[in-house]
């Protein structure tokens, strides 16, 4: 096993604390990355308080990793000792299911092995997150980062970046498309910046008035207030997709009556409560509702390749380690622009 | 105008009653229709009765019609007296708009004309459905029915027909595929003929064990029990498409558990509540939930011409227009194999 340090959650009622943890010795396969930066994602706040049912405490939260590769195994040829690697949301899967085979890890049929809160496939050793100095991940499931600068700002990609990335893509969202991002946070801001960079007309629907510069900023045509109903009414049957980032309950059919005629509603939050819809409002213009969760292994490299080359970054606020608990308590008031990213060398 | 009669409801608490009301007169482009036979569709009785908001009346129903062409307009170059045609959901729509020009008039931007119930495009004339003698409508609204025998057995084809065939060519369902239907009415037995006729592997779920033998006389494969937990699991991630044909309340997410990754929920009925799903069940296999709604012109007379020449009919039980009233409430305990026709030389 190999010694590591972090911050994690000792029970669903414990802050955020320094721990000390063992993690799975070194494969043959396997990299071990020195962690530089790690993302907060709203999922590690409700998987270290337990609200997505029970943790496996301690929980080492973090699957937005960006690091450099301090050791590698004996087989492993992707990876050398120097590079800088990123690891997601996942660190290994079956492997030999259909999904797997097909590079889509993230449906794996088995279940793909989580970055944090969960069990490799031995079943038996658990995995701890990247609020830590450093990760132990096979090769196959390690992300090669192009970028040199900025890497606190590439470490979102990983869980926020592939998140909207890859719903776009599977939508083929382009030029001459109307694509309105729904929610203006980690999520939506990487989302505004995917679509407008792949030629779409791009409008932000917010509640929040005080949004709209920043979403313009961020690279939106447009923003309309989804509160005011004469806005909402003007733009009733003008996207040919929504990219809907909320994970709170929210009124589907006021978004729905925005798609035209074969529009499609791509969702990737998970509001806690059940989504209602009139069925009318998908049966009359042919619209669907699709849903869509993180990417594979080839779909994120290709979306880091792709931020690279178009110079995408997420918007941060680089924190030191020992205020993650203030960060959360912001996350939780949806007050940060747009993600927080912990800086390693505060550990 | 042209007299006609017919059957209909005076009020929302009207019995099903002879009446004789005003037809459009034949314009240029016009055929008339000496109608033979008229389906009942479930519509007819949530519209007679207000259910789907206040009605016009007399509300003469009926939008599944075949006869025979007795007259042509001066201008109509696709039928001559004699030929026999058909009337579907819609009698005109406004032609220009890009729905309309796609051939997808179903989806007109300034809504269809619908068959009874509604006013033409001078926004003065009223609508009267099939449950009648005769019919008065424009030649390009007009289908050619190309089968010579069972003509009761194509009168449900215009709108059952063409409401399961239209999401089933959508979605691209073919061989190779697995496919279920749930819901066994008139909609979901045309379902049945249809997916299997495509090549499709076809498992009816239905809440009536009763059903099973039905179920496979009209084609399909496999039966399951939706109430049965242990069959219902055993189904989780097997179907490529559901045609959820349901327009009841019912539990969507135990439905959406059994699509594989990237399956698709095809609805084409409306329930009167809200249907209700939790994302994570689309966005753990990037699931879908598609509406779709009868079909174009151009979509409907391929259907036609695919059944003529596949020999696919609904099943029906032919009634005289005397015994629509107990044919409504048969259609409400779904007491009916699977679709009522009335003949109208009984009028």
């Amino acid at each position: 096993m190999i010694q590591a340090k972090g911050y994690g959650a000792t029970s669903k009622d414990s802050e955020i604390v320094p721990l000390e943890f063992n993690r799975k010795s070194l494969g043959e396969s396997d990299v071990l990355i020195d962690i530089l930066y790690c993302g907060i994602c709203h999922s590690d706040i409700h998987t270290a308080r337990g609200e997505w049912g029970a943790a496996i405490y301690p929980v080492v939260p973090g699957h937005e990793i960006v690091g450099k590769v301090m050791q590698v195994g004996a087989s492993v040829t992707k990876f050398k000792v120097g590079d800088i690697a990123g690891v997601g949301v996942f660190v290994d899967s079956c492997r030999t299911c259909n999904p797997c085979k097909k590079g889509m890890e993230q449906y794996c049929e088995e279940g793909m092995v989580p970055t944090y809160n969960g069990y490799y496939r031995d079943k038996l050793t658990l995995t701890y997150g990247g609020y830590s100095n450093c990760y132990v991940i096979d090769e196959k499931y390690t992300l090669h980062i192009p970028q040199k600068e900025n890497l606190a700002g590439v470490a979102p990609l990983l869980c926020a970046g592939i998140t909207t990335y890859s719903p776009l893509k599977f939508a083929g969202v382009g030029k001459g498309h109307k694509v309105a991002v729904l929610g203006l946070g980690g999520l939506g801001h990487m989302a505004v910046k995917f679509a407008a960079s792949f030629g779409a007309e791009v409008t932000m629907l917010s509640t929040s008035p005080s949004k709209e510069a920043d979403a313009k900023k961020l690279g939106a045509h447009h923003f309309a207030l989804s509160t005011d109903p004469a806005q909402m009414k003007a733009l009733k049957g003008k996207f040919d997709f929504i990219l809907n980032t909320v994970a709170a309950k929210h009124d589907m059919n006021k978004f729905l009556d925005l798609l035209t005629l074969d529009g499609k509603m791509l969702i990737v939050g998970i509001p806690p409560e059940e989504s209602a819809y009139n069925a009318a409002k998908l049966i009359s213009k042919r619209r669907s509702i699709i849903g869509s969760m993180i990417g594979g292994i080839a779909e994120t490299q290709e979306m880091l390749d792709y931020c690279a080359a178009h110079n995408i970054y997420s918007d941060i606020e680089l924190i030191s380690a020992q205020d993650i608990n203030k960060a959360y308590e912001r996350v939780i008031n949806s007050d940060v622009k747009y993600r927080f990213v912990i800086d390693m060398k505060t550990l």
